[in-house]
């Protein structure tokens, strides 16, 4: 059996060697170990990897660490087993690409996930929903709905008992209804990188600026728009030879890059996140 | 003889035509080539390298030009003779890594270019200056002197008959009045990826933001801080795991090759502004 | 009217003048003009776009360039007219990840191509095929039936008018009847930074080299294996923490991407071979 | 007082839990651990720093790791004290880009090394040496003298205490009898994207393979020419439109930049040989 440990906490002495100690003890063997100190918040963080030859009892395990460990060193932790595929919602609009990309990722089984749904305010990618076999939600959004319209999302959700959401180019507000319930479950693509041009139209700022390189970011969704937590970036050059055309159609290779290596870091529980910023394990 | 002429003007048709047939009955050779148009704004760049077997009355040529073409076409343009040796005055205040690397490409002879003299508003860098054999000139600016110190600025800068400036990382807001004097001809390096981050301690800002990528870039100075027309950016990446002491040591590296090859292009005269943007000719 | 017209020739002086000065008088506006003088080989390179307002007789137009141009300047070159889809057939093995993105390129419209089929030696991938409604022809090869399963490729690129054919991650080696057929005309992606680790199993070579960036290549497809003409190349970064399973998952992405680039510059007619190298232009 | 530890040792159980409990009861406390095992090699690997708030005795320390955890694991290790610099040889020949640039980083403080000599076969560069105040050394090599060169060479290495070696474009093949006594203590930078390119005049074979991106390659000197552990590479874009010329100049770029950063790397003792391939620790 393979666990995975995340833990944060106040720095202090000897947490490391306390942790590494308690496995040892418990049979297992550490395969991966990372640890960060954010000197500045006096903050320390930790994922490790162990392997236990024997099945082991994981709930005996918790509960030993959480009294032993968790409690006098005041850590925010969480323990994870491996194999167990999560379930991941797909939030979309219009666009096809990152759709495409996550769905060709998951029947390739790179992604390992379970897809109970995706969602769209729009009818128009239904098609390829069909194509990969994934049942298909349409909730159409206005002004008018949208109190309505977030409460069948939530049932959905819940029903489904999805572990995190997938917004590939969704082009509606999250409303904290949501955010409060997948606090740093709900992943992002942005267009462009941020902080430069966050919210609308990003391809069109960065022409109208006359910048050389574009990018794209995939984030957790938080309160306020395009401000959470960065998980991903990447970017590439641009000209003055460039139309915005081109700037979407070049963005569009980013997004759908950026955005599957996010998910795949969610997915490997490589990512914590503290003080609206992340730690992004290797 | 070798002449580089650059143009833009409003877009219409013929101009390509109307311009290579004249460098052509004028016994020119066209060895290079490249132009752009702007649709939204209609307006279309050349930039065009000839080569003169006979040595060539330049006067005429141009009188001709004008006449010819540059009259009716509305053309702004301007044509310059390859060889003759830009004089480039080098502004600083106290970090030290574009300094040294701008002038050991000027001693390796990577730069051709004069530099008449390094000015700075400290008296630290001066034996870097002297290192190289080139004049340093300590100018002190505080709230109280600065009209005064401007002053001495423009008369050092005429008396050598500077043609353009590099701020290698001076620590100082660069006024209008020598902004109208060196319009598009004064180069700055910005420590961040313009346009996020413009300002004051950008690393700093990049480090509480949590970014993945830091950048820098670099721009013609205009009235408005860090917003003139960027000539060229590059970027690194950072992880959670880099202080701010190391966004600033990886940055320094962006800085110095961003800033260079800048000035380089200038030095080419590769490119041209419109529109607070940059056409950068390859 | 939208003509596309590709030179290469001997350099000399007056070509730019003597073409542009051609399509002006016929009453063509050149959009786009960009050149380039490869000066050991002493060859010129031209790519010019223009724009005709009335419907022209392209054959007459082909007619006087032909004598008046090409044969005088001893040009190769090809006229290409705009919006008369390209015809390019998609060859593969068992990987998903190349036929996924650029089905879902020409899905989107993104690819302006049309497919009338995909080929494979292997029957696994007939359902993505189906998925986005191409034909699919499965032909086995193997030692034996070699010659004859080559014969029934050449029969249905013959039969279908294929323009190019694109191998997306295809296991064979292509022989030369097909690349006589097909000169320049067959794009290859490689899973390397050619020319490292040309042939079997890149990923595995470069892990055992211990090097820090991995790559691909996207070529055309010459008699010698993995050493024709590159048209694009791009890199990721790798460590020391990397299996060979992760080069493999992140070289997939490198591929994907570099091919729709390299398909996308060949259908925009920006590439031109000459000497094993590509002109590629912007 | 702060101390690095480097290991490497078979892989086993309980590793991390004894060494950072033995950290622990001697009252350090770990402030940086990373590890990594090559599960193909069956290798373990591991990098330590721990702060001790007491002035320890780093002898007795020294000697019980030794017989409690050394002997017992079959390690390979090493401990280092914070503070001390090390004392770098940079040998050069005619090339000054990457001299300047480890020089001026020496001379601002970023590299906290002490730098006892500059070796070269040629007299060129002693002016550089000069005005950094650094001794240099001119040893002339001929096939004839060879022999008497490098037992020269050895000399002063020997008589200055040099820890390790910067081959800054060092144009002459190092000898074994220098390797073997600075074994994975050579740091030399290669102007190509190794394996691609190894040997003389790189840039020219680039070139002649048109080649989309060149790199540059820093690696720890072994008897193979070009085939030692590489510590770190970086490569940019070139296009048909870069000469030869334009390809050294770029790549000077590359290769200053990528060099200090591997004498970075190696001066913060976060590189480990093994099996001719490098663990890099960040």
């Amino acid at each position: 059996m393979k666990l995975t440990i995340l833990i944060h906490c106040p720095d202090s002495v000897g947490i490391i060697s306390a942790v590494t100690n308690f496995i040892h003890v418990k049979g297992g063997n550490i395969v991966y170990l990372d640890q960060h100190v954010d000197k500045e918040a006096g903050v320390f963080f930790m994922r490790l990897e162990s392997e236990f030859e024997q099945s082991l009892n994981v709930d005996g395990l918790t509960k030993e660490f959480e009294g032993n460990l968790a409690l006098p060193y005041k850590m925010a932790w969480s323990i994870h087993q491996l194999g167990v595929k999560a379930r991941m919602a797909i939030f979309v609009s219009k666009y096809k690409h990152c759709l495409y990309d996550l769905l060709s990722r998951y029947d390739s089984g790179e992604l390992a996930v379970e897809i109970p749904f995706i969602l769209s305010n729009h009818a128009d990618l239904e098609n390829i929903a069909k194509q990969f076999n994934v049942p298909f939600y349409h909730i159409p959004i206005s002004k008018k709905n949208r109190n309505e319209a977030e409460a069948q999302q939530l049932d959905l959700l819940k029903k489904h008992r999805v572990d995190f959401i997938v917004l590939a180019r969704y082009m509606q507000i999250v409303s904290s209804k949501l955010i409060d319930v997948y606090t740093n479950k709900i992943i992002n693509i942005h267009h462009s990188f941020l902080p430069a041009f966050a919210g609308a139209k990003p391809y069109h700022a960065a022409f109208k600026r006359g910048v050389k390189i574009i990018g794209a970011t995939s984030h957790y969704v938080t309160a306020e728009l395009d401000a959470g937590p960065i998980i991903e970036q990447d970017v590439t050059t641009v000209s003055h030879a460039h139309s915005i055309a081109d700037f979407i159609t070049k963005g569009r290779d980013l997004e759908k890059i950026v955005l599957s290596r996010a998910v795949k870091l969610h997915l490997q529980r490589k990512t914590m996140v503290y003080n609206n910023k992340t730690v992004i394990f290797t």
